[in-house]
């Protein structure tokens, strides 16, 4: 049976404005951090009246732990849509990552590092945001080794290329995001192409420095 | 010629109540975070009058620019003094994780990382906060070069070793910091140690993930 025409603008229209308030609240964590994005804040970037801010999310930490799992929806999408252009091919996890470092540069990451840290030292925000991330990991792991394909997808050293993957990005973007120094970076970064390709088996180990190019075509 | 008694009791007591404000910062920074790091909080820490602190440090930039040289001084110092306990033999690279591990997971990173992030969006915290931490980090890589000794001292992918191994484990450790899960963080640190000896061609791809054990004695 057809949902009526008029409830059915409602919940659309509802939805629409909680998507304008998260947006908001992430680019107020992500212009100005934690501390400096409250209510009002938030309010005037989504030049909305406060009551209809409050309507949908009563207090600053409501808002916040609204905001977790609208950037956790927000990686998995943009991962997903940039993963399924990745080509076949022995290239294929230098690809990766690519992908994984870009996620952990773009403006969602450094969002949701904000409340990541503020987590550290507030237990309700916390709560709510360590459920969610084991979401977030779990779906790019599964994406991870997706993208990859046979034979890395069933080889068990995968996993923890994956993790080590990924903690050397997060050190590294956090490493270089007060002070970027984009060829210091970019050649961490195609030294660990190499590294993943000596670790996996297809490169000795002597060869991991030569030079800063990456392993295939 | 010495200093008269009285100017160098007055030193003395100048530097013991810096350091007092700042220790209370750094506490303060690690319990309730950056937002909440206030002077009046670290006021009542330190059970100092207003008047004292305000002498030392008249703004809060003040302070928390001050805690950043005493957090690098707390965290060079400490990991000069692990670092002389290291014994020489097979096993000094992965004293070497183990001591970068303790120094990425322990109290004053986590009050430091309270300011690295908050510098993200503060340009004259960041100002103060890049030249010391790269103090730190040159500090601490000639450190680690020192340790490790011959013949990786001179082997030039000591350096991009090093850089992985400071990369990964702030991720792990960030990874880490709000649900910590013993086992399989000791897991990923277990198989770093046999990936390190890989890259430096001391192991075989294929032994990367026998087991949890390390490499050496």
């Amino acid at each position: 049976m057809p949902v009526p025409r008029s409830r059915r603008t409602q919940a659309e229209r509802r939805a629409t404005t909680r998507a304008r308030i998260l947006g908001s609240t992430a680019e107020c964590l992500l212009e100005r951090g934690y501390a400096a994005t409250t209510i009002s804040e938030v309010q005037e970037r989504a030049g909305l009246a406060r009551g209809t801010i409050q309507h949908h999310f009563p207090t600053r930490a409501a808002l916040l732990v609204g905001a977790i799992s609208h950037l956790v929806d927000s990686r998995i999408e943009r991962f997903r849509a940039e993963a399924a252009l990745v080509e076949d091919g022995p290239g294929k996890m230098q690809a990766v990552v690519d992908l994984v470092w870009r996620d952990l540069t773009s403006p969602v990451f450094f969002a949701a590092l904000e409340l990541w840290v503020a987590a550290r030292t507030d237990a309700d925000l916390r709560a709510a945001l360590v459920p969610e991330e084991k979401r977030l990991f779990a779906s790019m792991r599964e994406l991870y080794a997706g993208t990859l394909g046979e034979p890395y997808t069933s080889d068990p050293r995968v996993d923890t290329l994956v993790e080590f993957t990924v903690d050397l990005l997060t050190g590294l973007s956090l490493a270089t995001m007060l002070a970027p120094d984009g060829g210091a970076r970019d050649a961490v970064l195609a030294r660990w192409k190499r590294a993943l390709a000596v670790l996996a088996g297809l490169l000795p180990a002597v060869e991991l420095l030569d030079g800063p190019g990456t392993i295939g075509p």
